[in-house]
């Protein structure tokens, strides 16, 4: 039997998914899970883009061109543009989400061995990305005592070698929930610029700011057109993850034409989700305002509730529907997978991501975990009592924590 | 500006897509082009497909399992053994197309620097994908005076070195037609288990065969079990390119557990696209007896027209709907883009691919171009009688060649 490749071992099992068999498990035993591991929204899709599905008037499903139907990119730039985003049609790739841009551009823009800082926790498949295109992850330190801010600059410099080819940069933040300021966005345009990197930005959660908060894309700053990298995707916009839509989007007529060539070799990206995301298009503001609202309630149930868990430290995000908690716990993969094993309240136990998977050593994630506010608040609200609960009866926290108590909910 | 990768610069264009420009720029003159160039059948997508996808009955668009809804690959699983497969649902991940599971096999199987050896003229975005993976493609040629059969075992064993890790097959074939026997594969099932190499074996033609032919496919050679990975996709089955649906299938469990994390990091293959492909599982056969039919009067029509031309030498194909046929021309890129730019009869051209494409040093290609008889036989017999012309005017043709006559057809 052939061995597999170094990449097939070393490839890391997602942390938001590598638990699923003990969450069967758990429900095959008739407890009721509280999927909190993985940003999968239980919000509608617009009926907009569900009614192009219902109406489709096609005999051939197609491939579209390999950059994605013209009149979606077109459509895509008009959207863009409202969001102070300026690009043409022909800077946009339409891709198999938001993943296969990221895949792509790692490809294009990176040679094997080369380094690209993220500020870590980060999204748990840039380290995959990064292991499918040889790309060495350098990741700079944010802090759960700092909210989770962008390291000050210095800490960048000090990582950059001759290897350094790119930042990449979640905004708003996952697993964070972390938005930067245009302060810290023109901290990251100095350094792109001294040091000529690319700078990835993953701005899928554009839509999702709180508490007045506004988004500041990295295509709007100056200096740097031809080094940015914009990363997106339909998945939360519209609650479509299984659309399976994203874009690549740069305004480097080179870059672009590399990745076309990528794109060209998978032929297309999906006609239905295409037709879905097209549509899409016309969701009315009135769809992302309920959103929103809704989804600032579910984090204020979420974070408000653990942070009255004795010994539990939960940044309130501005942005996406993520927080990362610090728990007294010796180990998160251990707790998640003592949730789901040996642990039930009231029927119920909460599966979350071990923060383990989103730094680029695992250890330091050890204390903390990923939450996703996506589900509606009476489950959100279970949650935090389930997990109250399960602190106080978990066998593994470290000597000398204080145990969680209920007088304290 | 930063440089892009070595990747980025030498990914090859397609050779299917490239000339796109030239053609848009006819069809702007106002000529009809007739689409040789590319496997998009004009073949109605099943009822059954279609119609699944109008009664959507679903208001959230969630990602699937990462390895794809285990209902469609348990209806897959039936599907096969109908075809004599015997594999279960849990040696099938859905993917993204038969690209992404050719890409992830590739990435899980070999080291940057492996060698897989594939019998040219091969498809030619594996060029692609093993450029993607780093992995060294050693073809071994097939010729069209052989009908483009399996070349000798000899030939495979002169080409092994330390680094062979792999065959990749196309069976049926394309851009050949080629549908190779029980002998050949049992010749490829020697060299595989002698050298412990794995087999890849793309087999979404396996439904278009002709002439009272039968596909066999390489997952029921007997020894080599934890060898082969089976290359599928519903594109070509039920018409359905744009569905974006393929399957990566091995029973072997290091390998299903690898490629499982590739698919991990892209979360989940198309939803909209695996409904649509499940439903098509109960398409009736008389559907695909109807289809064989038509593309056996298409491929008559085709390639016994094409025959009749002095100077041209194309082998009649039993499987799969490309052929490739062999010009009186100098260079295949020239007289593509020439037939685009320059060349119009009764108001139409038409857009073939250049074989350069096709094999791993274009040279050898340099006259031949294969052509897609995807298009209603009436288009297929103009498309015959315009190459007929084509050749008479165009230029390029080599000296001493016998120049085509009316007469001759």
């Amino acid at each position: 039997m052939p061995a597999i490749s170094t990449k097939g071992r070393l490839m890391p099992p997602s942390p938001i998914r590598k638990l699923v068999p003990f969450a069967e498990a758990a429900k095959g035993r008739g407890t009721k899970v509280i999927h909190l591991n993985i940003g999968q929204p239980d919000i509608a899709s617009p009926d907009v883009a569900l009614d192009a599905i219902r109406h489709l008037d096609r005999t051939v499903i197609e491939y579209s061109h390999s950059a994605g139907y013209e009149s979606y990119r077109k459509g895509l730039a008009t959207y863009y543009a409202q969001h102070g985003i300026m690009v043409d049609h022909d800077h946009i790739i339409v891709t198999n989400g938001g993943s296969e841009a990221l895949l792509f551009g790692m490809m294009a823009c990176f040679e094997p061995g080369d380094e690209v800082i993220i500020p870590e926790p980060f999204y748990a498949n840039y380290n995959s990305f990064a292991m499918a295109a040889g790309v060495t992850v350098v990741p700079v330190r944010s802090t759960i005592e700092s909210g989770f801010a962008l390291p000050p600059i210095e800490a960048f410099e000090a990582l950059i070698t001759k290897r350094t080819k790119g930042i990449l940069i979640c905004n708003p933040g996952n697993p964070t929930g972390y938005l930067y300021s245009a302060a810290e966005l023109d901290t990251l345009r100095d350094i792109v610029k001294r040091h000529d990197l690319f700078l990835f930005a993953d701005e899928v959660y554009r839509e999702f700011c709180y508490d007045g908060a506004r988004h500041i894309s990295a295509m709007t700053l100056k200096g740097i057109e031809e080094n940015v990298v914009l990363i997106d995707s339909v998945s939360k916009r519209y609650s479509m993850c299984g659309a399976r839509v994203g874009a690549f989007i740069t305004r480097n007529k080179e870059l672009y034409a590399a990745v076309l060539k990528f794109a060209q070799a998978r032929l297309s990206p999906p006609t239905f989700g295409q037709i879905a995301s097209e549509a899409a298009l016309r969701t009315p503001k009135s769809y992302f305002d309920a959103v929103a609202s809704e989804y600032k309630q579910r984090r204020d149930i979420l974070v408000n509730g653990l942070n009255t868990i004795p010994g539990v430290i939960c940044p309130t995000p501005k942005g996406a529907f993520y927080c990362v908690a610090q728990l007294p716990i010796d180990d998160s993969d251990r707790f998640c997978q003592w949730l789901l094993e040996s642990f039930a309240f009231d029927g119920y136990t909460v599966m979350m991501a071990p923060a383990t998977g989103f730094y680029a050593q695992p250890a330091t994630g050890r204390q903390q975990v990923r939450l996703a506010y996506v589900l509606e608040q009476p489950l959100l609200a279970k949650a935090v009592e389930c997990l109250r609960k399960a602190l106080m009866e978990y066998p593994g926290v470290p000597a000398g924590t204080p145990k969680a108590t209920s007088a304290a909910g």
